[in-house]
């Protein structure tokens, strides 16, 4: 096996230095034939338990591993050294390790949440849990190990996740006779007991979440937040006697996911449906919503729910007597859905700049730095005093701030940290400011500054922080729609996709036709370095445009049945 | 391998045969006895991949499975089969899935928790994690794998957990060439980071905490929450730059998990150190807190707060430059410390009576359970809208009650489910009621009855909710108390033991002095079927009376040190 990876590192090497060399390559291109390469020899690591190493490099210094990085970075200068539009992904990576977002780690695909990032989780957390228990769903724990026999029942649903399941072979020193595989998704684990706890229709419906971690041992090129071997997420189980209620509630999940991405992340999605061949495997239909990374110009899913039918019920036998029928088993009607940290990922592509993070205010774990500024020996007592007085009242009024009086840092160090770090508000208070009673602001995401008023603080900074999240989200809104494009004809889609779009198109819905769409737009300059367009989503609100009958798809003689939002996508 | 467990089986089957027969063995003995013998099975069931079938049962039919159990008790009647005092294991079976708290799973040693224990958990979260973010904590999230490399890095610490150890050795069909370990706890996890993150005496100190899951894959009998291969805990991990302020926060949060028995589970502890023998193994000392069951006379460690000293620091290099020192190298003082879903199984052991679980009011998913009681066709209405006003108010004012409509079920059969899920207060409304502006409380933990005006009864709820959380504690403390003997004379304090008691004892503090009295009080009338007594701690209140010289050891030549709490232990 190790044989064929090494010929394809070469061959993937080989396009990686074409694309270097070639002018009209775009970045993207490269990124994508980059990632390919690092994957590849990812998978070699695995085979082999090696860094692959060149030919004509075995005598020079070993490759420089992912998981090295963090020491080198570490060194380096405050700030970040790559400017977004440069590359984005050099970029990504600069501004979640010295924003202290993740800590590197050194098992491939996993990396340390560090308390920065996973203050965004708790409070994405903390929003959702409450919504989903006013809707009566309730929490629980099942356990992470899932026997073979449970995991394989969904022949579908398991082959789309096999090749990723991790599996426990080995207790201390002894080979366990039978392997249990870690949850990569918890259908498998969980039904076995709903079939026990469903007797009657009295026993419906079941609704159940846990938050969580779960495991999908991915060879692609891993990247923190969105894509890694273990992430967090909740996911959430119900079961109903009808389809009606079912259905109801897929919908339900999903404006409380969109009220995640638009009220917490400040991001605006796209709710919709995902084609064929896009849904989750062994269910009915997903919903999503999607968002937009414009940076990249990627589709991102940002969280799913599906509704299973009565496919997972009839495998697993979550049934009990049709009270209308005579003796006639009636199935389960059952919903899934789920929401990771992947949306971290998204919130940081979308909103960071060359400054570093930007952090949208109903998620960030301190939304107010106070900064003392030009003081000397003889006011400083007095400037620090009031920078305590003036933290500690927001603080009692519910505002998340804190303050910098460490004296071994100035100011402009301070300011470059608090905005690395992407703090929505900067209070700077010096002198002057303390004798007009006021405090001046400056905004992270626009720069902008503003005197405020000691008087009336707390609601004045309140509104503030209400504003500046619907800032972040008209901004991120106007940069979507610029790039969102619609078109019924093959070569705009594919012009507008190597501009960074997203393409409303009529579109069939078959897998088959989606598969030529994809193959017909990835680009020609390398192959498989920029990858083709997929259905992001079948949007739920459709353009106001009446949707013509063709399919996007040239030689496509089915006829269109919605307009599909296609895109790039992670 | 199989063989020589084989052989142990065989062995251990005969010694329960001669236990069952013997009238003087106590019921002790015998769960003792039996619990190993299933803990030998499991262990060939590991070996193997098949259940033990004994040499003259081939014919007959399998033994029962542990696994299968649930589907057998399904088809029980309602209530409790088994009282607490005449088989308290058989007991604690019977509550933890009939009161709806566990599923059984098909992984042995994994457990189901379902929403009516979940939600003690979370009342446990919510209020332990307020409080540890006052003094400063962090949450953050570590990954669940760790490398060999790491986890081999302190040797003591690791030479305790490596036999329990679970290995991911395969992904999908690919069997890894570094297989990971599932974290046992993440000491081993964390330290690398916290050394990147220490480079100066100003990066400290460093307080995070996670809520995970944790995999020790014991091959002793599992029972559900108190020995379970995979479980929920919170592990805190703190580093300071001195030893003074790391012990200080030790004492901190080992109160603070006092706080979590006695004011939320009504559960009174001792807190204490752990002797040479108990403590964590890599660290300096470990305080506990520890709670004692009074149906099987044992103590229960409770929740543990380590101090490591410098012990990791100095193996995971977390140092920096000593500010007061000539270029040497200063270590981090180290703590860590965790509460783990084991505090469930203990509210159950101490609270549960023969009517099922009995719900501390601070923990209680729902604190009251409102019945309509005496209802015929013409007052229905009326009744259930009374029912449905009082539940709504309540809920309004913060007090967590439903109500239960059903008409499906009489009211006795209610009366028997909420006590059986051992629901705090039930509220029984009916036309008398009705007609009087009142309600009829009954209270679960001791059975009486009172009449709650409706005026102002959110007040007279919360009064009564902390009545009965002070009631039940009280009611444990008198069972502890009655059972907690002190005696200086090894005699005595073997009857003591065998009368379900924990004993302080002065005690010289050596290891191999613990392991003659726990020999000693092994009970003789069958080989390690009733354990031997164990230092449960060293209480930090010492009793009043003058410490003798002699250790308790007959033939002990030390001094004496402190008194210990012994006691036979989970």
């Amino acid at each position: 096996m190790s044989d064929a990876i090494v010929k394809q590192i070469e061959e993937q090497g080989a396009e990686v230095r074409r694309l270097k060399g070639d002018k009209a390559s775009t970045e993207d291109a490269k990124t994508e034939a980059i990632q390919k390469l690092l994957g590849l020899k990812l998978a070699y690591k695995e085979a082999t338990g090696e860094d692959y190493v060149a030919p004509n490099a075995r005598q020079a210094k070993p490759p420089k591993q992912q998981a090295q990085k963090p020491e080198v970075r570490k060194q380096t200068l405050l700030g970040v050294g790559t400017r977004k539009d440069d590359n984005y992904s050099e970029w990504y990576s600069e501004v979640i390790t010295k924003a202290e977002m993740i800590e590197y780690y050194d098992v491939s695909g996993c990396y340390v949440l560090r308390p920065w990032s996973f203050a965004v989780w708790e409070s994405i957390q903390e929003w959702f849990d409450s919504r989903i228990k006013k809707l009566g769903v309730k929490n629980c724990y099942f356990p992470m190990f899932v026997s073979n026999a449970a995991l394989e029942r969904e022949k579908t649903h398991i082959a789309d996740f096999a090749p990723e399941v991790a599996w426990v072979t080995r207790a201390g020193n002894s080979e366990m006779a039978e392997p249990v595989a870690i949850r990569p998704t918890s259908e498998t684990v969980m039904y076995p007991s709903y079939k026990k706890w469903v007797q009657s229709h009295r026993d419906l419906p079941i609704k159940l979440n846990q938050w969580c971690n779960v495991v999908r041992w991915e060879f692609k090129h891993p990247t923190p937040f969105l894509r890694t071997r273990e992430f967090l997420w909740q996911e959430g189980h119900t079961a109903y006697a009808n389809a009606a209620d079912a259905e109801k509630e897929v919908f339900q999940i999903l404006d409380l996911y969109a009220g995640v991405y638009n009220d917490l992340l400040a991001i605006p999605v796209v709710k919709g449906r995902k084609s064929e061949k896009e849904k989750f495997a062994g269910g009915d239909f997903t919903t999503t919503v999607e968002a937009y990374v414009a940076c990249n110009g990627r589709g991102i899913q940002g969280a799913t729910s599906h509704h299973l039918g009565q496919n997972f019920s009839k495998m697993f036998e979550i049934s009990y007597e049709d009270p209308s029928g005579e003796g006639e088993r009636a199935y389960a009607w059952q919903n899934s859905w789920g929401l990771s940290t992947r949306s971290i990922g998204a919130m940081i592509m979308v909103h960071g700049d060359d400054k570093g993070l930007v952090l949208p205010p109903r998620v960030a774990a301190v939304q107010v730095i106070v900064v003392p500024v030009g003081f000397k020996t003889s006011n400083k007592d007095s400037l620090f005093d009031a920078v305590d007085k003036v933290t500690k009242e927001l603080v009692a009024g519910g505002v998340k701030a804190e303050h910098d009086l460490r004296e071994n840092y100035n100011a402009g160090w301070k300011f470059n940290h608090w905005e690395l770090k992407g703090v929505p508000i900067r209070f700077e208070v010096g002198p002057n400011d303390l004798a007009k009673k006021q405090v001046t602001a400056v905004i992270r995401h626009n720069g902008e500054k503003q005197q405020v008023s000691m008087d009336g603080i707390v609601a004045s900074v309140k509104t503030l922080l209400d504003d500046i999240h619907t800032q972040m989200y008209n901004k991120a809104l106007a940069q979507r729609d610029a790039h969102l494009k619609t078109t019924t004809d093959i070569e705009e889609f594919k012009k507008h996709l190597d501009e960074k779009c997203i393409i409303l198109s009529p579109f069939c819905g078959l897998a088959e036709c989606e598969e030529k769409i994809k193959n017909a737009s990835t680009r020609e300059d390398g192959e498989g370095a920029q990858m083709g367009a997929k259905t992001l989503c079948i949007p739920l609100e459709q353009p106001k445009q009446a949707l013509p009958s063709k399919c996007l798809f040239p030689s496509c003689t089915e006829k269109a049945k919605a307009f599909a939002l296609f895109g790039r996508s992670y």
